[in-house]
């Protein structure tokens, strides 16, 4: 059962948080959805936002300002939490970026994690019900995300390019298995054989694919952002896209940080960039 | 002397959060600003915004949205913290609608609050700051607030419309001696004797004096705010503005409540609004 926690009407429409039990985590999840001013009865395009390190279901509607341009392009915008939340897993709160707040988007196939830590069955499994319960277009589904969530939304539709037809992201993980932040992540959810980390990894699956997204792949990256040496690389991302013919847009962005002013700034475009897409 | 703690690349502009010394309080005190592109050299209009109970000076920076329009507009934009930190005043922070986050905009005459807790003289300290270390026009002021600082714009506009140019506010507390929230406050901080109240009450003052703001004033109310029954009493002070012939703009939204969601979703009609007044 879909449960509303809150609504809040937002440009003419409704910024909705939701409680469910999901099958996929084994536990309630919480998400947000913007509804944009006329949606009921109609079949509406949907945008997933996937969030980073130590976010909720909240940060987006809260920070990002996207609800003015989702009014106005008629687009719906979902964004889920970060990690399962009370799966009990020892030790699971005692870091920022890894547990609790850090499920990276990916299903966990070591232990102790295998369990609850699903988060990508869970995006596929919230894309099902946003579709059958606010009456989303089934063919205009796109994805984008921030950081951690902008590696999600990168794998999640690379992985799925026929559930997710536009992605873009926002100083994205774009490497995880080449920096510390991924290296932890994979190495406690998929354990130490790195072989199995290819599949949640962005620049590993264009690399290894086909171009999935003719119509281009939208990334945005401040050069004030202080994780941009270590952990985010999108360098590498952009060099296996233009080996592979992978079309991409990166966007280099004089000052602008890791933070939500830095998404605020963008946020149009990237939904600008969808919709355009999506039709 | 004035010290930055932090900034963010925001819409071509600049958000900065400071920490001075403040001679009105006694104390340091944080506020936030945002620059907006091309500010360098300029005289620029500035917007003075008071945020309302248990909020801070991160709080419109993080939530209105306002970086765009103030963007667009070459406006600079200021919200101070809402009350002393740290004063020390016995029982300050056992409520969360009086002492620590709610300083109602007021100089307090009754002990123990005399001392410190002068948000009103903090204001005008904080607007010639302003004025001398970002070079703001010292003729195009203007002021707004949301609930307490929608009170606290009201009453600062209409005791210095020599300084305040413009004012508007989100559901602002209109009438505060005729409300739990302000019998509340003002009790405590200007005493019992209700006669000092008529000073720091808007719709009192509007009823007391001359036009001010002849070029009028905006208000905006949301219908589903759970404090408009009880505590906002906007009614009263239209029909104070009606009789004293002062010009009033308020609109009344179907479905908004007294949340962030309700000002993002009109605080480019406010920006606008002060940008065609200060010219």
């Amino acid at each position: 059962m879909t449960t509303l926690i809150s609504e809040h009407a937002s440009f003419g429409g409704v910024q909705r948080f939701y409680q469910h039990d999901s099958s996929a985590i084994g536990l309630p999840m919480r998400f947000s959805v913007y509804l944009p001013p006329g949606h009921e009865g109609k079949r509406l395009p949907v945008l997933f936002y996937l969030a980073g390190l130590t976010c909720t279901e909240e940060t987006f509607a809260i920070k990002a300002g996207a609800q003015r341009v989702a009014a106005e392009l008629g687009l719906i915008v979902v964004a889920p939490d970060t990690s399962p939340r009370g799966a009990g897993v020892p030790g699971e709160s005692e870091s920022w970026d890894f547990g609790v707040g850090a499920g990276f988007y990916l299903d966990a196939t070591a232990e102790p994690w295998a369990r609850h830590y699903r988060m990508a069955s869970y995006i596929l499994e919230l894309r099902e019900l946003v579709l059958r319960e606010f009456g989303a277009d089934e063919a205009r589904c796109g994805i984008f995300g921030h950081s951690m969530g902008g590696h999600g939304a990168l794998v999640l539709a690379l992985r799925h390019p026929d559930l997710f037809r536009s992605v873009s992201a926002f100083a994205p993980i774009a490497a995880p298995s080449r920096c510390p932040w991924g290296e932890k992540a994979f190495g406690g959810y998929l354990g130490t054989d790195r072989s199995s980390w290819a599949a949640w990894d962005a620049t590993e699956l264009v690399s290894q694919g086909a171009v999935r997204f003719p119509a281009g792949i939208l990334v945005d990256q401040g050069l004030a952002d202080k994780f941009l040496p270590d952990q985010l690389n999108p360098h590498l991302f952009e060099e296996a896209c233009r080996v592979a013919g992978q079309p991409l847009t990166l966007r280099r962005h004089e000052g602008y940080d890791h933070g939500y002013y830095f998404i605020a700034s963008f946020v149009e475009d990237h939904l600008r960039f969808h919709a355009g897409q999506l039709g």
